[in-house]
């Protein structure tokens, strides 16, 4: 199996070193400069559970690839929300083949909708990742802690793929199942972020931090009653109960509570936009579409972009 | 007219030093020890419009001016709101005489009913800053622009001293009105705080940048909306178009829009709890008393709350 992993970041360094370490033909796509013209030079820089590893995996330029006429059997998702478009558009001739899935596992909520445009739905298959992954600079990333993915297809056609594509995840260590319930793990995980990720950038502190003031509370309960409302009206299952156990668990020290999660790391340390509209601001859309009063996902919303603004954030 | 000013901190010092500089008999009463014992010392050291002056006032503990017996013919409270109610049990002695009044100048909304629990309504006088002053530190206070005060009584009894209090002040050169009207402008100021204070300390910035965003704007309208239900609930007069022409007024650089209030102060430079349940938090409690829903002012409370608790704040 041929995978691409579009989007060569953090997350999709994870995935394609894991993948490659366990043997696979990967292929980073990615349009930063320093990025891939150090990973070209030195290869990928990997600071792995306390160890640093060098990986030398061919990366590409969406147009470099595209030239070449190479295929896949695979395409990775692994973009910045906001760059999925405009990388799904540069590397249309090679996601829109027939034998081609693309399987999508960017963070936050409704990129299928974004997918669709380019891909159809037959091709599309949609994953859920709670691993954490940091960047520290150009070729250069840091990993730690476990996790796990889940994922399945948009259509029974993607069937046979996505579960050779969690037996290959599963096999690479990166703890994969198959679930025919995606959304449900899309939006607990969305959850967190919506909370976590935008409390940790709003108050400049990790999950953990976070975590200790008891005034967390009442804002994590007003955001997860707008989450299941628009869940909803969405046609999606979400559990309340199950959604307040996994905050509990987020904050913990001997967990992902140390972690500075990656709404942080683009808006504080790295001085990019956020996704946010694909977190409290997709909540907040899809409250307007369905009449739902997304008030507390507003203000959230709102207050990372005046941070954005502030920040100067590109 | 014999005046103390309770709450010797950077506005009690800009009114007390004009009342000083203007030749009116004024006492401070602190209990900030570093602060008493600084300006016994060396005098009151303030920066006002670029110049470094030293004031000599007398200071005093609560305790010891209830020992000395002194009376007053009007006491301004100027403490932080957190400490009002210590403050006034403190100095009961004195506040508490038939012909001494009671001008509350304090932060925020709702003073009065604290106040009330201690001091008859007819010996209470309630007014509202708009000055800037910053508290650089112990027995040291920076004040810059120019501001207005305005003020009435709470119960006919007190008309006469109200309105003396506005010639004082006004001779002070504190550019004092007296006002039938005054909850209009304690709620249109507390709305400008609510909004700017808040923001500025979520933020970490000054009126001017938080101004700039363009986001900014549906986090406004959101409390305008929150403040108008209360007020009217509450029977106070509320404008939300003058609020909104005063909100952007507030940002802007030739004017206060240069200076980090009090909010941002209290908590990001000196590490203090802030005044946060007589500003968004006493709308939240006024909401819930009359069944009003006030999800902006409940999540800015609590963000602000969690940033207390985040940064130790004492």
């Amino acid at each position: 199996m041929k995978i691409a992993v579009a989007g060569a970041g953090a997350m999709g360094g994870r995935f394609g070193y894991a993948l490659h370490q366990a043997g696979y033909d990967i292929t980073f796509i990615d349009r930063w400069e320093s990025h891939v013209r150090t990973i070209r030079a030195q290869g990928f820089r990997i600071h792995i559970n306390g160890e640093d590893v060098v990986a030398h995996i061919p990366i590409f330029y969406p147009e470099e690839l595209v030239q070449s006429g190479a295929t896949f059997d695979v395409v990775i998702l692994l973009t910045k929300s906001s760059q999925l478009d405009s990388m799904l558009r540069a590397i249309a001739p090679i996601v829109t083949r027939q034998d081609t899935y693309s399987l999508c596992l960017l963070n936050g909520i409704g990129h299928e909708k974004v997918i669709e445009q380019h891909i159809p739905r037959s091709n599309i298959l949609l994953g859920n990742i709670l691993w954490t992954a940091a960047l520290v600079g150009a070729g250069h990333i840091k990993l730690e802690n476990s996790g796990a993915v889940d994922l399945c297809e948009l259509h029974p056609n993607g069937k046979a793929t996505a579960q050779k594509m969690v037996e290959i995840l599963e096999h690479a260590g990166l703890n994969a199942t198959y679930s025919t319930d995606v959304y449900y793990t899309i939006y607990r995980k969305a959850l967190l972020n919506c909370i976590m990720n935008t409390l940790c950038t709003i108050l400049e502190c990790n999950m953990h931090t976070t975590g200790t003031s008891e005034h967390l509370r009442p804002i994590m309960m007003g955001i997860i009653g707008e989450f299941a409302a628009v869940a909803a009206a969405e046609g999606v299952r979400f559990d309340s109960k199950q959604a307040i156990e996994g905050m509990e668990l987020s904050s913990r020290l001997d967990g992902i509570g140390v972690h500075f999660p990656s709404t942080y790391q683009d808006l504080i340390v790295h001085n990019r936009l956020t996704e946010i509209d694909c977190l409290n601001g997709y909540i907040m859309e899809r409250g307007h579409h369905h009449g739902i009063a997304t008030p507390c996902c507003s203000m959230i919303t709102q207050l990372i972009r005046c941070k954005e603004d502030i920040l100067n954030a590109k």
